[in-house]
This record gives structure tokens, C-alpha cells and sequence, in this order.
């Protein structure tokens, strides 16, 4: 791992087995990352990296990597994609937002949907939103019996550890802003046309349940944040610290993957082409 | 359109009801594109503008595209897709690669597994091989009878007018690639240790039966090039003027799609942010 990126992992890894105490996490202070034009320029380095390990493991095809965003509304999950994914080719990645689920997907249990979604080995896949949101606008909204709620901690570690011990690496961001920084950008969809289509009125209905998620946040990285499928609290307020420090993990956990090319059964003076 | 974009899309399209003949199209001759120089200029431009135009797209909600890449082994399809859309955000794109159907696709009729991977309104969907392996592979290697498949066509074409009559804008391009060409990108694949996972033995088997392909891409780019969903055959020998010509005719379809910012039910006036 590289000194910078294992430096930042550490800092805003949630401990196993630890509750973060998110009002103690200052969404605006990135200093420890050092002056905005080297980060800026790391992350330059970063993107590009990216999408030569992602077409690496492409060849490779025995490994995947599962990037989870989740956040308060606003906190920058499609802005992210669009970032730290921006040089990276559309092959062998894919992209997956969870909306409020379908008749048929309540018809099944919760990871039912999720699962289905799972990128093939080879590829990258990005849950915008995930199965999170069942612990947490579930919990906040009441959405399920609390004892049904209570059992899907274990029901995601348990899920998760499948996935892991199946050759996907998951990495797990919690992109944490402000009520202060949220208010201006939800300000900003209402001011400016064309951004009016990104506001929802049941926003501001969320917003007003503000601690209650920050609550349902801390439980779920408490209980689901593992050794083999960790969570990041990611200070979030400032866009371009925020897509580098996702940046700089994607980057370092790609380069430890091993990733190989594969072996062929045949070795190319088999062959003669007419 | 734009004039350029307009002239190339005229040139290289498949008129409806006519037979192209492959051989006479020069895999290699790109002079009427201009100058390389000013192709290439032209085509960072174009990069920068579809990745603009699919985030217009994905809030306008309500159409999608969808780009059906055909063509040989080694013809240049996952270069095409690295290419043109290397600066697209993966949020609202999705890629799907057609193999070997499996023993479930097969139990269904051949368009089954297609449909299910149709991009959603607001996105760009790529398919890298398409439901056209039926008609070509399928045909070529006799996969299915010849009435079965001689149905195919009027069935593509009816499957592809459901598309277009729900808003999806349909792009088929064929890369044609010489086979001079093709033997020098296999004999590379085999040189260069890092390509030797891209070498299939059984490329060669296709490349024996080089002519009775070329023979069944110009029956089905005849029978299946509508006004709804044209073909156009791209000169592929060169890879930068493949991607060039292929990044202006999807600029310029996207450019002329008529998109629009949503209109909400609701003044920004409404609301006030605590």
C-alpha cells in the first residue's frame, strides 16, 4: 500500500467492533490530507490509474471490486462516480443506484435485489446507495418490525463475507457532510434550472430527520464495519478532497489485488495465421 | 447536424433496401474524413461533448440510446468502447457483452436475453455483440435451421421498431476491418504476452470462414438496415479514424435527440431550507 493512501485508510477506517461518533468527524477539515494542489494533482495520477488497473483486472477475470456509496442526500454519491470513475472505461465497470424497491423486489428478502446486482468478476461494480438503506431509512422510516431490522446487521456481514470469499474485494464509503453544507447545495438545485430536477420535495423531509440518520449511520458502521469488508467516513463538504481520498483507496486496493494475466492453456508458437 | 458529422453518417450509412458490398469498401481508405490531424482534434472535442450530452440525458429521463457495435474478431469493438466513451461518466451508461448464449438464454427465444439488457430512459446502453450473432455466427456456423433463421430478420427489425416507437434511439455499427488487418492484430496478440488472454483458438476457426461472414453481414445489413435503426459500416483499419467517425455520429445523435430539462411539478419558490 502507498504511504499516502495507507495513511489516509487508517485515519478514516471505522475499528472493527468501534462506533464512530460521526459529530466528532469535522466534514470540512481535510488538512491532514496536505496542501489542495499536490492532493489535486495525486488525484490526477489517481484516475488514470484507475482505469489502467480496472482494464488489468479485466483481463484478469477472476477478481471483482464492490464500491458501496452511501450519504445523506446531496453528500455527493453521483458526483463521485462521475469523478474518481471519469477516465475509466464503461468495459467491465458498472453502476447500480438503489431506488425505493419495486413490488417485486419487497417480495423477496432485502439482498435479494442487491445480490442480482453483484459486478461479475473482472469487473468494477458501484452500488449508488445499497442495502444499507434497509438499515437505515428502514430503521429511521419504520419501514420493517424492529427485530426484522435488528437481524439484517448479521444478514449483511454474513452476505458481504460470501461476496469476499468469493474473490470480490468491497470497499464501503460513507460520504459524510454537513447539515450546513447540505442546506447550500439543496439551495443550489432550487436556484439554479438546471439542477431543479435533482431536488425532491421528500428531501427536506429526510433533512429534518437529521439525527435520527446520523444515528442509523453510527449503528450500521459500528456493527457492519468488518475486517474483511471495511467502512470509510469520508469528509465530504469539499468535493475535490472528498473524490480524492476515495480516489487514492480504489487506486491502492486495485494495486493489491494481485491482479494476474491469466495463463493459457497453449503457448503462441502453436499457432500460425495465414 | 452538424455538417461533418452529417456528411460521414450519409457516406457510411446502409441505405435501406440496398445491399452494401463489402469488398469494395476500403477498410483502410479514411481520406474523405480530412486531415488526420483535424480528425483527431475534432474527436477530443467530441469525447468531451457526449460525456456533456449523457448527463443532459440522464436528467431529462425520458429517451435513451442505445449502440449496437458488430464485427469481426479483433475488428475493434472493446477499443471503440474505451475510445469514444473514455470520458463519459459510468453513472447512466451500461456495457453488455453477448457470448456464447447459456443453457438458459437458449431455452428462450433468441431476443429474450437481449431485451433484458435494453438501457433504461436517461442512459446510454452499449451492447458489444448484439442479437445480430444470430444472423451471423448462428447463420455461418448453422446454429439453427436455415427457416428459423431466415425469420430472424423481419423479427429484429420489429424487435428494434418497439425500441425506437419507446424512445430509444438505436446506432448499429459494423467495424470492417480487412483481413490483412485481423491477421496482424492476432499475430500481435500472440507476440505480446499482456494480449495473449485476448487469443482464442477458435478466432482462427472464423477467420478461415472469412468469406461466408462477410456474405452474412451484408444479408443482414441489408434486410436489417431500416429508417428506424440504419447501419453504418465503418472503416476500421485504422483504429483513430474508427473511433472518430463513431464518436461524431453519436455526438450528433444525441445533439438531435431533442433533450430536455424535466419540468417539476413545483416552483422553487416553495420551498424554504432551514
Amino acid at each position: 500500500m502507498s504511504k499516502a493512501a495507507a495513511k489516509i485508510a487508517a485515519r478514516i477506517r471505522v475499528k472493527p467492533g468501534t462506533k464512530p461518533a460521526l459529530k466528532k468527524i469535522n466534514q470540512r477539515d481535510v488538512d491532514f490530507l496536505g496542501a489542495e494542489k499536490d492532493v489535486r494533482a495525486a488525484f490526477d495520477e489517481d484516475v488514470v490509474a484507475i482505469d489502467k488497473l480496472q482494464d488489468h483486472m479485466f483481463s484478469d477475470g477472476t477478481k471483482s471490486l464492490l464500491v458501496i456509496l452511501q450519504g445523506m442526500d446531496t453528500s455527493g454519491k453521483d458526483g463521485t462516480i462521475r469523478g474518481v470513475f471519469s477516465k475509466t472505461s464503461p468495459l467491465g465497470m458498472s453502476v447500480h443506484g438503489f431506488k425505493k424497491p419495486s413490488e417485486l423486489e419487497l417480495a423477496h428478502d432485502f439482498l435479494w435485489r442487491v445480490h442480482a446486482e453483484c459486478p461479475r468478476h473482472g469487473s468494477i461494480g458501484i452500488f449508488n446507495r445499497s442495502h444499507y438503506e434497509d438499515v437505515l431509512v428502514g430503521k429511521v422510516r419504520k419501514l420493517a418490525p424492529k427485530d426484522v431490522i435488528e437481524q439484517r446487521y448479521e444478514q449483511i456481514n454474513n452476505f458481504e463475507k460470501l461476496l469476499v470469499q468469493s474473490d470480490t474485494t468491497i470497499l464501503k464509503f460513507m460520504l459524510h457532510i454537513s447539515k450546513k453544507e447540505q442546506g447550500e447545495r439543496l439551495q443550489e438545485r432550487l436556484d439554479d434550472p438546471t439542477k431543479n430536477w435533482k431536488f425532491n420535495p421528500s428531501d427536506l423531509e429526510d433533512r429534518g430527520l437529521w439525527d435520527d440518520y446520523q444515528a442509523a449511520y453510527e449503528v450500521a458502521l459500528a456493527r457492519c464495519s468488518t475486517d474483511h469488508a471495511p467502512w470509510y467516513v469520508v469528509p465530504a463538504d469539499r468535493k475535490w478532497a472528498r473524490n480524492a481520498i476515495i480516489a487514492a483507496i480504489v487506486r491502492d486496493t486495485l494495486e493489491n489485488m494481485g491482479l494476474k494475466y491469466p495463463k493459457m492453456p497453449w503457448k503462441p508458437s502453436d499457432f500460425k495465421i495465414d
